[in-house]
Formats: structure tokens, C-alpha cells, sequence
């Protein structure tokens, strides 16, 4: 059945998914370039970067991978998307990812902005919902088709999904890095009074992925 | 030179020390069973227990093992001590340990209610410190003569010496376990600012074991 996942999200020690003073220089905040190490070292990325002879097998690749694997549909925060709020001109911003973004399928983006689907090379459409998350997910469920949603981000992102009792899964790495200031995944949520405990454990060099399911 | 270090303290994915409703019957709160598996399954802890036959070797003995060396005295918060606030009666709680408790040397335990030391078999002596973490310090320190002083918890107490800026290092292992309320070791707490930074990562199968050490 299609569920709701949030794939291969990133925390820190101290659990913030973002670091403070996010621009378009550095997009997830300060102190994060170590943040994503564990992810930088995989086939999968390089592959996203255009060299699938780099990167190593491993743990840490199983879950890059399966981050890709049967999803039909994406669900992105706007800060995901670019770091312009709108509303957009006609030659707007496309995205971090340049012309043919690494998601190959419709992409639904949360906005207070409406603007035209956006259809790009390789696969990807980004289209921009303007009326929330609970109408996100229920498109993003019928484009994907039966395949499952994958929710990217970022924090705020997946705090809103989580509170409304929509994700199903959540594979989580945390990076042996602190933060210190940012967002916070966990702040406030009390994750198995919303049903989740933690089902997989695979701790690696480079992070510990964490399954976090619902009963 | 003496330091002030928190050694095998632990927390869960989400970031708690300890759970919610905290009693008699469950020190350390609710959903707090699986937090110290770790722990549990290692020679150190099996020793404390009287059997030193049982428990494993690898990263998570090291870490266990570690804990208690160089250790001249600790610091406890009133409910490491125990669950009973005081003002003490002459034949009061004596702490949960029984007659002879596993620190053998001078422990310095937090109150707010004056008390006579409280010497056990074994060499642990027991000081009750009413005139706050400063003075527990300078008086463990002494009492530790050159070695370190162990910071035993719980998390107000570590939070209250970390603000201070007294601590010099910690070591934390986090479980692969979900809490959702409880005591947070980090909310509100910048540990970057305050100096630290992640100079150790050991993960294991039982719990992603982290050094913070002050630059």
C-alpha cells in the first residue's frame, strides 16, 4: 500500500535538522557542511552528481538507494524547493537542482504562492500547492499511483506532517555532528504518543540510521 | 589535570536523559527499560551486579570500563541519590545502591537540605552539598586530588554544570530507543557555543556512543 516516508533526513547530535542563518550561499544553515557526510560518500550522490564510478558500497548506500526506490511521488517545504518565497515571476527560479532534477517524478511543493506546474527534463514536474499539506499528500498519492510518497523536507516540513498523523515511516541519520541552533526535528513532538517507535538500528562509521514506523 | 567529565550517560534518539513520571518503582521514568541495554550488557556493569562471569567485551565494555577510571570523586543530583528530598530523618534513605555502593571513592551529592557524611562500605563516603554546583565542584575536586571528577547526572544537574561552563568533556551514548517526553539533555542548550565539539563516534549495535569534548 502507499505510504508516507520520510527518507535519508539528516540530524545532528542535537537533533536540529537545519542550522541557523539558512541563504542561498548555504542553504541548510551553518555549521552543516559536515552534516551530510555519511550521504556525500555514497554511489548513490555521486550518481545524482554525475559519476556513478565514485562513492562506496555499504550501509550507508543501502539507505541512500532504498531512499529512491518505489516512490511515485515527492513532497517538498518551499525553503526545499528555492529560497524564493514568491509570488514568482514568469522565468522564476527551477529549483536548486538545474534542468533535469534528480527526482524523476511529479514533485508537489508547498507554497503560499500558486504558479504554473513546471515540467523538467528526466522525469521531474514540480507542482506548487497552495491550499496544504493535507491536499499535497492526497495528490502527491494519486500521482504516485500506489507507489509510495516521499516527504523531503525540510523540518517545519515534516513537524506539520507529523502533528497531522500522516507519515508512516521515517528513516532518520544522525551525523556524529552538533549544531547547536537550527531546527529541531523532535522539539515538542512526542513521537510514541504519534504511534512510532524506533523498528531499525544500523549504526556506521559515518551516522546511525534510525526506522522510526508506526504501529 | 582534573577534569569534570559525564561519562556513560544516556539518552535516547530523541534526546531525553530520562522519561516522564519518575517514582520509586521506576527511577528513571516511563519507557526508560531498553535506554541502558547497553549498559547492562557489558562485565562492568555485571561486576557492579556481583557477577563478573557475565557480560561481553567490545566498544560498549571500553566505554563502560572507562567510566570508572581515573575517577577520584562524583557528583550526583538529589535524585541520583534518591527518591526521598529531605529534610533527612537520622536513619534515612541511604541511596540506591545498598551497603556498599559501586563508586569507592567520596561522592557529592546535590540538596538543599544539610545532612552528616554518610560513609558506606567500600570507600564511598557520601557529602550532602547545600551550597550549589559550584562549591560540589571545588570540594570534589579536592576530595579527587589530582584525578577527575565524574558528573553521575541526572540531566538538570548536567544541564546546570554545562551553562556553568564547567565541564570539560562527555561522553553519551545514545539508544536506539524513543522517549517522546521527559528530561531533554539539549533543549535550549547550544553546546557549539558553549565550546564543544564531537571528537569521538563509536557506533555499535546496541547504542551510537559520542565524545563532546571543550576545544
Amino acid at each position: 500500500m502507499s505510504e508516507l516516508k520520510v527518507k535519508s533526513f539528516t540530524i545532528s547530535l542535537d537533533g536540529f535538522g537545519a542550522g541557523m542563518h539558512q541563504s542561498l550561499e548555504n542553504p541548510m544553515g551553518e555549521r552543516t557542511q559536515a552534516l551530510h557526510q555519511w550521504f556525500r560518500g555514497t554511489h548513490t550522490f555521486q550518481r545524482m552528481m554525475g559519476d556513478e564510478s565514485k562513492g562506496v558500497d555499504g550501509p550507508d548506500e543501502d539507505f541512500a538507494a532504498r531512499g529512491f526506490e518505489n516512490i511515485g511521488a515527492w513532497i517538498l517545504g518551499r525553503n526545499m524547493f528555492g529560497p524564493i518565497r514568491g509570488p514568482w515571476p514568469d522565468d522564476a527560479w527551477k529549483g536548486w537542482w538545474g534542468e533535469e532534477p534528480p527526482y524523476r517524478v511529479p514533485v508537489f511543493v508547498l507554497t503560499h504562492h500558486p504558479r504554473a506546474p513546471l515540467e523538467m527534463k528526466g522525469g521531474t514536474t514540480f507542482y506548487f500547492v497552495t491550499d496544504g499539506i493535507a491536499s499535497a499528500y492526497a495528490q502527491a498519492r494519486r500521482a504516485a499511483n500506489g507507489k509510495d510518497v516521499r516527504l523531503g523536507g525540510g523540518v517545519a516540513t515534516i513537524r506539520a506532517y507529523l502533528r497531522a498523523g500522516l507519515v508512516d515511516e521515517m528513516h532518520l541519520a544522525i551525523s556524529p555532528v552538533l549544531l547547536g541552533a537550527g531546527e529541531s526535528l523532535f522539539a515538542g513532538l512526542d513521537l510514541p504518543a504519534l504511534g512510532f517507535r524506533c523498528t531499525g538500528h544500523v549504526p556506521t562509521q559515518s551516522a546511525t540510521h534510525i526506522v522510526l514506523r508506526k504501529d
